[in-house]
């Protein structure tokens, strides 16, 4: 099926998935991003260009973090922002998705940044306006059930491109639940399209999905053995649901062979960052000597992620609509 | 008694009610709203006119799409909003509604939209800011009980009126559940002061009050018979709670009787439009086909809203309180 | 421990407490509160001085009244406003909350307004962001548990200030639930450092902290005898819970004993002004006819409260950081 983030022009006109996203519009958007940087650190953090516009925060699923940093991006951007809380609206009112799109769409929204539970979500939306000719409105993607993350995947790519400023000569590993993370999808999306030589990802074999050496990528269940000589080490969250039940034993085991401590990020390669989505499991996937330690780039990754995010509203609200 | 919503020189300094609004204010709002259409439509969506005033959204009744519409509206009258979910806050403390009202009014609100679940509620609040001269807080009614939902009424007539120019040659029927309805109140004494020459509504005995034809209605409980001949149809939502119970069969029966389907349109004039103020169910108060199809004016209403509710508190706000 | 709250000027870089608090500083917030009053009155209510800056409302207890207050004194300084109910987020996520502060603080954030059940909580975030060399981000502590609400003790002076203008002449009564109330223990601050000769504190024996008089404060447990020539008589709300249970009767009985009536007021000296920091308890802790009548300046209060926050915020906002 046609992609429905592209444009005619194949322009961007809604994030929706890194999958399939052409190069140049990846380091568009970092350019872009660069730029925004410094925005934030000037005593007026705004630019005009979203002024008047109307960024509506369609959380379907709760995430005040995510919600904030779009939030924040928003205003910088001088954009109106409505926060919506589906959850507790009109869909309990047994009114479909489409029709509460349509609702919205009516009151001349220019944006709807869209986190839903359900997989694929954003990409119904987006073909729903392209194919009703709604294309005003720009849908970005803030999170859908296990497939993408696509702002956190870029904000990934301009941390590594921040600190190792060139990617064809890197070896990334991703470590830990790799099956429910949309956040390594979209980074080994996002590695490859960029022409990183080698992406691994470590974890045990209950929290990998299949498929994986299809992507490009290499699997180590040993964490040690998939540390050695790496440049970019990708943290993932361990979600609390994960560390009991069926798919791992405890937390401490869990710690025990996939924390990474300061032993272990001995094996990467000197001067190799670690990076993390956020929140942390201090003690469960990550080590505090680790996750306060010289290389770790948490924070600056939180910092490069409002300006990934300024860059990906102004973008796609730039370009005109229309497949 | 002295309705509060007009000031001393007969002016809107409130809006609580249609009941009872002369002709030449309802038509000063929809000529308002007039100019305020083109406004959603600009690459700067916005207009000085409120800048620096406080408006508060002052919800005892949670209602996502209404306060949105508020919220919109504020912001592209480049006025401050600060959204106050009622029921979470200090009334569970045990203070009075009127206590809240004298606290908020004191931070120099320049705006309270009110939607409270018990009629008369924004009449107490507006009663008790003019009695106690604290004019310079305007009140305007987001929809109070059984009793009236102004806005909504207004932006229906916007609607006839874009659509059908002249309302003097007009018919006009409400479909459904009017004993519910706030919507169905406002709409009746709005295009009864507007000079529409019929009025009608169709419903279930169950589903409507009694004293309509004191009002100048014609009460259908047939459908077929009620459209025939009709300019517009006003589509109310069946409340999912009277889906089942004592008042109706089933929603399956219902639909059946009163459902609006492309067959039963056609029994009305060539180019009737259908209304309806959402969120729809659909398959129970309306079929799709009539939904989706060139008739239906659904979304523009929602579009004229916007604009309908700019022209409402910019109105407000620019007469001076004072009885 | 060093107060993080000053700098290494000695200036104020974070709001915490009023203990401790010099005398010149205090006196410079009313000065520049004083020049906040007017902006609420102005036809534009703003005024640029935090334009661009990134205010963030963490309240970690639930408090709309003191959320909205901060939130419009935020946008009447032009700022950006962010509001996290942070109960509902990263913290049941397992984050630490230090972890959350830094996560805030990596988005350029400018300034964090704290509520907080545990006393203490808004010193530990400024002594993190001092210790961590995060001087950018500047704290105003809204209220945390037991231990103090500067910007309520602040608005008290304010008013207190405006009625009486000289605190060198004055008697000061405290009423009710000094025990559970961290509005007093700023009041008391702020009145001792103010030069005010006699504060009083009246309540039952249960409801009263140990080590009163070591503050400089004289003790009643008969109101009548406590209230006798006051100039001022400060009331606390009785929390709900405290009403039933082993600390007092009833709230019938509280009435009897402690509730502020006409005929109470007429102990005081002539001219004495009643306050209350609301929400009021009307019937148990003071009556309608005290609450409404002419002595009381329990709305002017709110009023100032605003020039007040106003003012605490752009000061702290306006200094630099570092210890």
């Amino acid at each position: 099926m046609h992609n429905p983030q592209l444009n005619k022009h194949g322009e961007l006109q809604h994030l929706l998935t890194i999958d399939g996203l052409p190069k140049a519009i990846v380091n568009h958007i970092l350019d872009t991003a660069s730029s925004f940087v410094s925005v934030s650190d000037r005593e007026v953090k705004k630019v005009p260009l979203m002024r008047g516009k109307s960024v509506f925060n369609l959380f379907f699923e709760n995430s005040t973090r995510t919600r904030t940093t779009f939030e924040i991006a928003s205003k910088r951007l001088s954009a109106d922002v409505i926060n919506l809380n589906i959850a507790a609206s009109s869909t309990s009112k047994g009114e479909s998705l489409l029709d509460t799109i349509d609702n919205l769409a009516a009151m001349h929204a220019d944006m709807f940044v869209v986190r839903h539970a359900t997989s694929g979500a954003p990409f119904l939306i987006a073909k729903h306006l392209n194919d009703t000719r709604q294309h005003h409105v720009h849908v970005v993607n803030a999170g859908d059930g296990r497939h993408a993350h696509p702002t956190q995947g870029l904000l990934d790519m301009y941390t590594i491109r921040h600190y190792k400023k060139d990617f064809t000569n890197l070896t990334v590993a991703i470590v830990g639940d790799v099956l429910h993370s949309r956040v390594a999808r979209s980074d080994i999306h996002a590695l490859t399209t960029l022409g990183v030589p080698e992406v691994r990802v470590i974890g045990p074999r209950t929290l990998l999905p299949g498929g994986l050496e299809q992507m490009g990528v290499r699997v180590f269940n040993n964490m040690n053995e998939g540390l050695k000589g790496v440049d970019v080490i990708i943290m993932l969250r361990l979600q609390n649901e994960r560390m009991s039940g069926a798919l791992l034993p405890s937390a401490q085991e869990y710690f025990k062979s996939y924390g990474l401590t300061p032993e272990r990020l001995a094996l990467a390669r000197p001067g190799a960052i670690v990076m993390h989505p956020g929140p942390m499991n201090r003690g469960v996937e990550i080590d505090s000597a680790v996750a306060d330690g010289p290389q770790a780039v948490i924070l600056p990754q939180v910092t490069f992620g409002i300006a990934v995010r300024m860059a990906v509203m102004s973008i796609v609200a730039g370009n005109s609509g229309g497949v």
